[in-house]
């Protein structure tokens, strides 16, 4: 006999939460009651994930429950912030025990380690989807935004792009022939994303502007210079592209997917040439390589060129609705 | 042409919220940056609908932009909260403009007229699904919960039960012969449901617990006795059933509608007997009859009778997994 839906919640999500900070009341009310510490700002993010879209209708049910939080950890990382709650709507076409199990079993091994904690949701039946907010916080006036980047800033992304829509091509059967670890490397990659928060925090005070990169660098490079009124140029030959990658695919189609395959979850930042150094050093702290790809100009768009040679015409970042 | 993504997120749902309380930085960064003010605790809830689920196929564009909104502003009603903040998902499965302008009105029709300003959100392609995180706030130590009933409570609710769940059936088609007045209150009552927020704001401190009615009195009953640790004893033909309802049902059909339908997000309060009087004062001035309809006893479970004969089994509760 199929669990109701509230005995579904029980089971798999219900947690004591008493101990989780700032939880005046958790799951099992009308709503969540939370304490926000003084001094602080609320950062509040919401993300969904889509069975076909965001991942493959046959994914493991814990590679799920961890990107559905992933995706909107990166957020908060990507503001400087330190996450706190998460609110879970979960659409299912049925309950299943074992997948469910599975999905929470992913969720907080993540939310556990980030200490996150779920203080409300909604099960609904209807097609797969996995809508997630989180809320965190941080310090007054301190948080890093997308404007903030001025002209002679330099252009600096987190480890390697590209690896997840490699990732994804791998699942779907699309590359052969490459070693064993590199596919395993660039699957883990796509499926299990990695929210830089420490790095976030650390970068607090020294970049002057960040972002996530969900959409391929092609589509989020735009939006940052959009947002700080500046121009951007990126040297494609500095791209960080993982040895894995590189095994994989030839060099056109690495590009290709660093530039637009989205789904990587690296950040982008802009940072004073004097800080740029220090940042380098925040980011080994955090054991992540820090790579320099461009430049802030005063204007606006993004420019791109390949060993010198500017490219005629932007790449297309990736759309869901494209 | 289609419209991109992120043309459609400004285009339709953009708008300046610098002027809205508590905004430091709304849509377009990676999250929204809020203040809480000072004194105050945090009230978030997490809510979702889907085709064919909570609206028909076909319903208007218009009413599920309110409905989406208004469901969740139903949570923070039932706290006692002020909504401040919203963000949005909205899962589509193609532009189309004239739909998304249609959605957009009937969302902010609602939250102009809430003060809800739309901080975040995240648009996706994929079957129709909205999911909506409000977020607001409540004095610290005021929120309604929905522990706090005791023994010898009175149990109340506002409006009439049964509406929504008899417009659901007039807009499929199945409900016939009733006055055309009468078919459109209901259809009106299942599209456009209408959270009791201000109600709920003044209930603070006189009702000692609260919930909104969302799967039916047979299905949320017994979730406030089980957090207040108290029994529910319910007298069926005191439900507050509307003239409409009865215009189109027989008596069976209307209890069992206002028992078992869902949908009518109206409040279920618990108040001490001196208390009654003031409630009812307080619901008045926010233009909704309140029902006595049963009382809390001592023990667990909810019990139920009609014309003082106890009946023999539970009504059903809407579950959305059975």
């Amino acid at each position: 006999m199929p669990l109701g839906e509230f005995e579904l919640i029980d089971r798999w999500f219900r947690r004591p939460s008493r101990d989780a900070p700032g939880v005046v009341l958790g799951i099992g009310d009308d709503a969540a009651l939370l304490r926000v510490p003084d001094g602080h700002e609320l950062v509040a993010a919401i993300d969904t994930i889509v069975a076909g879209r965001h991942f493959l209708p046959d994914a493991k049910a814990h590679a799920i429950g961890h990107q559905a939080l992933a995706v909107n950890l990166s957020d908060l990382a990507a503001m400087g912030a330190k996450p706190a709650w998460a609110l879970l709507a979960l659409t299912l076409p049925q309950v299943e025990e074992a997948w469910l199990g599975q999905f929470a079993r992913g969720w907080f091994d993540l939310a556990d380690r980030e200490g996150v904690a779920l203080v409300g949701g909604d099960t609904t039946r209807g097609p797969l989807t996995v809508s997630v907010q989180v809320l965190g916080w941080v310090e007054t006036g301190t948080a890093l935004r997308r404007a903030g980047a001025r002209p002679g800033d330099r252009l600096v992304v987190t480890g390697t792009l590209g690896d997840a829509a490699a990732g994804l091509s791998l699942a779907r059967g699309r590359v052969v022939g490459a070693a064993g670890s590199a596919q395993a490397h660039l699957r883990r990659r796509f499926e299990y994303p990695e929210p830089r928060l420490a790095f976030g925090r650390l970068a607090r005070g020294v970049a002057s502007a960040a972002m996530d990169l969900s959409d391929g660098l092609a589509g989020d490079a735009p939006k940052l210079a959009a947002a700080s009124a500046v121009a951007a140029h990126i040297c494609l030959e500095r791209l960080p592209l993982s040895a894995a990658l590189l095994e994989v695919a030839d060099a056109a189609q690495a590009h290709h997917w660093a530039l637009c395959g989205g789904e990587d979850y690296e950040l982008l930042l802009a940072v004073p040439p004097a800080g740029l150094a220090r940042l380098g050093d925040l980011a080994a702290q955090c054991g992540l390589h820090l790579t320099d790809i461009g430049e802030c100009r005063a204007g606006e768009g993004v420019t791109w060129s390949m060993d010198g040679r500017p490219l005629g015409r932007a790449p297309a970042g990736f759309d869901h609705f494209r």
